[in-house]
C-alpha cells in the first residue's frame, strides 16, 4: 500500500518536496489492534502547524512518521471488542491506504450511523466541520427564528455548513463574508446565502451597516481582529457571537493583535461571546449526525465538496488550501 | 403619609438638596389597583441615572415626581385579582410609606415565597441582587467543583452575595476584589471569601498572578476595563466571565475606555463571555428564590445587610453609597 510520510518540516507555506510517498505492506493489527481501510480523507490549515509541531494537541510528527490526519474508513478486520467488521469509522487513519487504529481516546474515533448518504460526508457535513457548524449556531448561538446571522470565513469548510445550519434553525437574514468574487458566488449560489459581502472589496463596514441597519443577533466568527470589533460595534440586545477561528491572528504575533474598542458592548447589549472546539462536545456527536442527515435528506443542507482522487493527491489539496479559491470542504476520495 | 420627591436634577453626584420631603394623603385604590404598605425600600447605584433621566429602561423623572425605587411591601388592600390582602411583594414602590400598583409589566412585581425568613432580604438576597449573583454564578459560569473563582466588586450589593453562591456551588478558591482595608476585611470576615484583594494597594495583577498561578474558571465582573483584561491574560481553557457591571467604564466616554490587548484568548481559551440582565430571566424568580432562601436556612449565605431606619433616611442611604466604605446590601427600614 502508499502513505505519504513528512520528508522536511515546513519552511512559511507547505510544498510538494515537504512530502515523500512510500510503498510499505499493509499492516497486520495485532492483539486489541483494528485495520482499516482509507475512503476519504481531508485537509485542514492546522495540518501545516501538525508538520512544524505547532499544535498543543497533536503529537509531534518526525521526519520519516506518515503524515497526520482525519478521515473516513471502513473496518476491514478487528482484535478489539469496540470495532466490528463493516462499520464506517471516523478517525485518524494518517495519509495512507491502510492504518491500525486502536480503542484509545487519542484517535477520536466516531462511528457514523447515516450508511444511506455519502462516507465521504464524513469527512464534511456529518464529520467536525458539520458537528462545528452545528455546535455555534445552534448550542453556542441558540440560533432562533427571525434572528439577523452574520458569517465570516463563509466559504470555508465549517462557514458552508454554518449558513445551512442557520437557515434550517429558522434564522432571519443570513449574511456571509468571504474573499473575492468567487467565492461570494459560491455562497448565494450554492450555499444559501441571502447576502455575500467581499471584504476585498472597499467599504465592507458600511456594507455591514446598510444590510444590518437592524442591528446583528448572532455572528459566527472564523476572523477575529477589526472584523469581530467592528460586529461588536453593531450588535443588538443579547446578541451571541461564536468564536469559531481568528485566521486574521494565526501569522501575527500577539503583540500586533487589533485591540478592539467595542468589547465593552458585551455587557452594554448583555451579549454572549464564546470560542469553542469541537472535541470538548463528543457525547453530542451521535445526536449531532442524526439531526444534520435528517437536513441533508430534506434538501435543507447541501454540502458543498470539492473532491480530489487518489492518495496521490494528497500534497495538492494540501496545498491548495492556503491559495484557493475553491470553497467548501477540500478532500481526497482514495478508495471506492 | 411622607414621600421623598424630586426637587432638582441633580448636577454631578446627588445632594440632599436634590429632594424634598412631602406630606400627603395616604392614596386610595381604584378599579384593578392595590394599596402597598412600604417595608424596606433598597438604594442602588443606578439611582442617580433615573434622576437625570439616563436610563432607558425607566420613564423620566420630573421635577416634583416621587422617587422611583424598588422595595418589598404588603398588600394592604387590592382591587385586582392579580393580588391578595396579605402578600408580601418586591415591586416600584417609590420612596413613599404607601403606595398604589398595577399588575403591570412596568412594575416588574415579584411575589415572595419564603415568609419565615426576613422580608427585608425581599431587597437584597431574595431580591434582583441575590437573583443576579446566581444567574452569573449559576446560569452563566455554571460554577462546579474546584473552580477557582474571581469576584470583582465583591463587597457591593452583588459581590457580597456572589461569593456565597459561588461556595455554595462548590467553587475551589474564591477571591474578591474590592476597594480598602475595611470592605477588604469584609470579604474574609463576613463574606466568605478565602482572599481578599485591595485594588487601592499597588501590584494587584502580580497579586492574581500569585493566587491564581494554575488559572482562573470563573471571573463575576462588575468593573471591566483595564481590570477585565488583565482577568483574560489570565484565564483557563473554557473559562467563564459573566459580566454584571462595568462601574470603571460609567464616568467616562466610550473613547477613552481601555482597549484590550487579551480578547484573542476567548477564542484561543475556548472560553465564555457574557453580559446579563436580571429582569431577562423573570421566568426563573421563584425557582431562584426557593434555592437562595435554602441556603440561608443552610446558613451557606448569610446576607450582609446595611440598614437604616425611617423613610426620612432615604437620601442619605442613597448618597453615602456613592462615598461609603460598608458593603452588603444598603437600604431603609421604612415600616416594621
Amino acid at each position: 500500500m502508499k502513505q505519504w510520510v513528512v520528508a522536511k518540516h515546513p519552511k512559511g507555506l507547505v510544498k510538494h518536496t515537504d512530502f515523500r510517498l512510500a510503498e510499505v505492506p499493509v499492516p497486520i493489527p495485532g492483539d486489541g489492534e483494528v485495520l482499516v481501510k482509507t475512503l476519504y480523507l481531508g485537509v485542514a490549515p492546522v495540518m501545516l502547524r501538525y508538520m512544524t509541531n505547532e499544535t498543543s494537541f497533536e503529537r509531534p510528527l518526525r521526519i520519516g512518521d506518515v503524515m497526520i490526519g482525519r478521515g473516513v474508513g471502513t473496518v476491514i478486520e478487528s482484535n478489539s471488542p469496540a470495532f466490528k467488521k463493516g462499520e464506517l469509522i471516523q478517525t485518524k487513519l494518517g495519509w495512507r491506504e491502510y492504518s491500525i487504529i486502536k480503542d484509545d481516546p487519542y484517535y477520536m474515533t466516531y462511528k457514523m450511523q447515516s450508511k444511506d448518504l455519502s462516507p465521504s460526508f464524513g469527512v464534511g457535513a456529518l464529520g467536525m466541520n458539520g458537528f462545528t457548524a452545528l455546535i455555534g449556531m445552534q448550542d453556542i448561538c441558540k440560533v432562533k427564528a427571525g434572528d439577523n446571522v452574520l458569517v465570516s470565513g463563509a466559504a470555508g469548510s465549517v462557514g458552508s455548513m454554518a449558513g445551512y445550519v442557520a437557515k434550517a434553525l429558522g434564522c432571519g437574514k443570513l449574511v456571509g463574508i468571504a474573499g473575492g468574487a468567487e467565492k461570494c458566488g459560491l455562497l448565494l449560489d450554492k450555499l444559501g446565502y441571502d447576502i455575500a459581502l467581499d471584504y476585498k472589496q472597499p467599504g465592507l463596514y458600511e456594507k455591514l451597516d446598510a444590510h444590518f441597519s437592524d442591528g446583528i443577533d448572532v455572528f459566527f466568527d472564523n476572523v477575529g481582529g477589526i472584523l469581530l470589533d467592528e460586529v461588536l460595534g453593531r450588535i443588538n440586545r443579547r446578541a451571541r457571537i461564536a468564536i469559531c477561528g481568528r485566521i486574521s491572528e494565526y501569522l501575527i504575533p500577539p503583540e500586533e493583535y487589533h485591540r478592539p474598542r467595542n468589547l465593552y458592548r458585551i455587557g452594554l447589549k448583555d451579549a454572549k461571546m464564546e470560542g469553542f472546539f469541537v472535541y470538548d462536545y463528543q457525547e453530542h456527536y451521535a445526536h449531532y449526525e442524526l439531526q444534520l442527515a435528517q437536513w441533508i435528506r430534506e434538501g435543507k443542507l447541501i454540502p458543498l465538496e470539492d473532491i480530489g482522487h487518489g492518495l496521490d493527491a494528497m500534497p495538492e489539496a494540501l496545498i491548495s488550501l492556503y491559495n484557493g479559491t475553491n470553497g467548501g470542504t477540500r478532500m481526497v476520495k482514495v478508495a471506492p
